[in-house]
């Protein structure tokens, strides 16, 4: 799949080289077999795979011989711009910061990704780096998340929205609110912030950019994509159902094709690891090589940006606000008395 | 909306009969206007009402005279057998707390519907009552999914999953890991607890009960139904994109709008609060007659289930089971030094 993802980048950008860590028992037949690539790509052997069950902690410690370490120690010596994986999410992120090291004021890096919406695309993240997030974390989100949407998207001033299970300034938990409060307060932010936004505004392209913790925001985004493959089954089902629905979805099929294509997440591979000091792109570990591809070009993309340079700039520029000490208001609850229930 | 919804809900369910709060100065003409409504409702009248941007807490000491207050009181003193209400979510369940107060055995209470899945329907809660959730909240909301997808979807032993971001046992925050300790180490659940799952489980219906605290899956199921709605504007767009494909929608027309009921969401309108000493029913702000009507169908159903007697047996039955003191495994983390990172 990574060999055939690499021809097909090369179809629509032949600057490319590459370097490709694994077993040579197993890649060189399969590269030798794509004349375009022979003199595009060299190899760095090496037998040792993380594996998908691995634990990060565990791949950090023992897989320092591992292909995906020596990918990422290409990219930390220079002798590469970036890094694609499909492997193990956690290990990445671990070998990634471990040898990359994150940018000056970022406490963790997170992963985002851009997907369609009615007005266009938008780019959400934490989508899975950081379980738990505090309110500093929500904000250097933003400021990440306002440079990938401006690069990516081309957009002259992206809005930022944070997600939340309502739109008025009392809902949530603190560090959502907490979040908002130096959001809403910071003067000297490149984007606008535009308030909470609730699950229902990120199909609607509310804003341009969704800030949220890595565990709503991995749920959120692998909801999407589940309603989306739920909604592709009831419609094939559907079309199926009788000789003149069979007939119409004939007459259809250009602009049904033309629909399959603006939904398929494949279009949507290649998830960056923002706030590393580097380029780390996540391609899907059940993509195919057009899904590599596009991983590929993400990482190709943001090489030639030098968005981490914009994203550096930019902290340094901004101006800390605290929360007040008497903490944000109350959530709403529903019991006075107990602010919990 | 509700006169409407009320007239479409006697059509199948000639044997409810109505109280219904509010102004009489609005309602009479209303009512009047149905004469299969004039022997069936009686009026509570009252002016006072709960706004949308009511808080919780002030709804509960100010809105004593309100129409959603006087609504739950005809429960709570057996007037009624149960309530239904369109109106703010938060000071409902304040105002039913309150009022009807919890089961024994339970904490909060949580809000909880069913939606389609590939494989039917599946139940999911919290959708949104408790921001903050710990292991013992989610195992409680386990038991009471498991009475309601057991007598809403008529199963006789539904699986249980707990929503992360990954199925491996490390993954996720505390509260996960901890309440899936409890449910694997209970021998006296009703029903299979099958591990964790992730968003896209949601729409393959790889368990009949999703749990989850009130923050997540008030995203998750928005972002469903976003997802739902831009994929239903694309495909009407990609239909609508030249004369063929216009001429297919016609001939699949028939088939198409039975897709169209399959996922319209006034289908699986009204949701339950569960956990409470009494049947409240939380129907969507926004929705039509059509929706309404369901949500009293809803309410009908659970009134003639027992659901509550039902939650009230099984959590006697249940044996506690504690988390080792040593705490369950640590999350997988980005790096090894810090647990949060």
């Amino acid at each position: 799949m990574v060999v055939d993802g690499l021809e097909l980048a090369l179809e629509s950008a032949p600057h490319l080289d590459f370097l490709v860590a694994g077993d040579e028992a197993q890649l060189a037949p399969l590269l030798a077999a794509k004349s375009r690539l022979t003199s595009k790509v060299d190899l760095i052997h090496t037998t040792d795979v993380v594996r998908d069950e691995d634990k990060a902690a565990q791949a950090l410690r023992g897989g320092r011989q591992s292909s995906m370490r020596l990918a990422i120690n290409a990219v930390g010596d220079g002798r590469a711009q970036g890094v694609v994986s499909a492997g193990n999410t956690g290990a990445l992120m671990a070998m990634a910061k471990f040898v990359l090291k994150t940018l000056p004021g970022i406490e963790r890096p997170a992963i985002s990704t851009f997907f369609p919406t009615r007005r266009g695309a938008s780019v959400m993240l934490d989508l899975g780096a950081n379980v738990d997030c505090d309110a500093e974390n929500l904000v250097q989100f933003a400021v990440m998340g306002e440079a990938f949407a401006r690069i990516v998207l081309g957009l002259d001033r992206p809005t930022i929205g944070i997600l939340n299970v309502g739109s008025e300034d009392m809902k949530g938990h603190k560090a959502v609110r907490e979040a908002a409060y130096i959001l809403q307060h910071s003067t000297d932010l490149p984007a606008d912030y535009t308030g909470f936004i609730e699950g229902s505004d990120i199909g609607l392209g509310t804003v341009d950019v969704i800030v949220t913790d890595g565990f709503t925001g991995n749920v959120a985004l692998k909801t999407a994509e589940g309603t989306s493959r739920l909604f592709g089954h009831f419609l094939r089902e559907a079309l199926k159902s009788s000789l003149m629905s069979k007939m119409g979805a004939v007459l259809a099929r250009p602009a049904l094709n033309a629909f399959k294509i603006k939904v398929d997440p494949r279009r949507y591979n290649g998830a960056m690891f923002l706030g590393l000091n580097g380029i780390c792109i996540k391609s899907h570990g059940s993509t195919d090589a057009f899904g590599f591809s596009n991983a590929v070009h993400v990482a190709s993309d943001l090489i030639k940006s030098g968005i981490n340079d914009d994203i550096k700039a930019h902290f340094q520029r901004i101006t800390r606000v605290e929360t007040p000490d008497d903490g944000i208001e109350a959530p709403q609850t529903a019991d006075a008395k107990d602010p919990h229930a």
